[in-house]
């Protein structure tokens, strides 16, 4: 029997990953394959480290989306991955993976990974969250404040010159695509509890 | 136990009332009570009937929305309800009831039920369809062609002057309250597979 893939997208800030994370926590981190498409951020091994600085990692590009399509459907097949590794200080992949085993659901996140045809077409599943613009941007700054020391100036020239012009221009479109729609971000019991009985039903079917 | 109760909103022409009967033959009718916002338009028996072609039927204070909180307060007791019935024709509600038994799930739909607070709050579940407006609109103009065999400018004219300004002012604000939105209205097998596992998981804790 296939797996159930299911995509979790939406704008950095929306609460993505605070779904992703409990959802494996409700469900059981041993029966849910999860894969980050930061993982696969491109190999810049042999590019000069301050050429790495100026990419825009906000734009669909600086992914390897094509492996990620291939893991899937590794996963679908019954077959274990090598998970990717990024070196996020070094701006390039690490020499280690992370090996994945099949499971009956894989759980897929980020902001672009309903962007690409071959990607969207993998998901059984496709989940937009979609936390107002304003909130995103204060959890980010939130973040980068606390957990990353950076500047406030400088996480706003960010916000402005890349995060908001991509999301605009790739993130957003991507919601037409969507199953379903989460406006309240992570912070979500009632749609967290809806997707935790499809999930649960769906191991079911696999005992 | 009380009820799960269930509230699904959305335009006129968004596909409402197929995911409810979609959700009701799925989950099955006899675990379901289901009650339509617009059975609870007021009785005009006391208004001349020119007077009532007149009322602007999309407007919220055309319902009796205070004996709908009361009814859903009632089943979430353990008691039946009389369900009012209206006469479409006679623009009042007519002499007959229907009784509603309690049952494990309570679902509600109409285009104005997350207006009202008293209302929204008895909500476990909300649920808003939100299918792009010009798809909405030609969906009523096709079934209002059909069905009710009225010319397209009067279709035209009646969705200027009441539908569309009654949307954006009381409708499209409602859809911040709800916990999940559905971008594809009534054709959306993947929600229903979900909201189906939902309620299938509170039946399974009523047995």
């Amino acid at each position: 029997m296939q797996p159930l893939i299911l995509g979790i997208a939406g704008g950095s800030g929306s609460g993505k990953t605070t779904i992703a994370h409990t959802l494996i926590e409700r469900v059981g981190g041993d029966r849910i394959a999860f894969a980050q498409h930061d993982a696969y951020y491109r190999d810049q091994r042999d590019i000069p480290f301050e050429q790495r600085l100026r990419v825009n990692y906000d734009h669909p590009a600086a992914l390897e989306t094509e492996l990620l399509v291939q893991h899937l459907r590794a996963l679908r097949a019954g077959q274990a991955i090598e998970l990717p590794v990024y070196d996020f200080a070094q701006f390039t992949r690490a020499p280690q993976t992370t090996q994945i085993a099949p499971r009956p659901i894989v759980l897929v996140e980020g902001i672009l990974i309903f962007v690409d045809p071959a990607l969207r077409e993998l998901f059984d599943i496709k989940i937009y969250v979609d936390a107002p613009a304003d909130l995103r941007f204060i959890r980010r700054l939130q973040r980068d404040l606390t957990e990353r020391k950076r500047a406030p100036e400088s996480i706003i020239r960010q916000y402005l010159e890349t995060v908001r012009p991509m999301h605009l221009e790739f993130v957003e479109p991507t919601k037409q695509y969507a199953d379903i729609i989460l406006p309240e971000g992570g912070f979500n019991p009632v749609a967290i509890d809806v997707l935790v009985a499809r999930l649960r039903a769906m191991l079911e079917l696999h005992q």
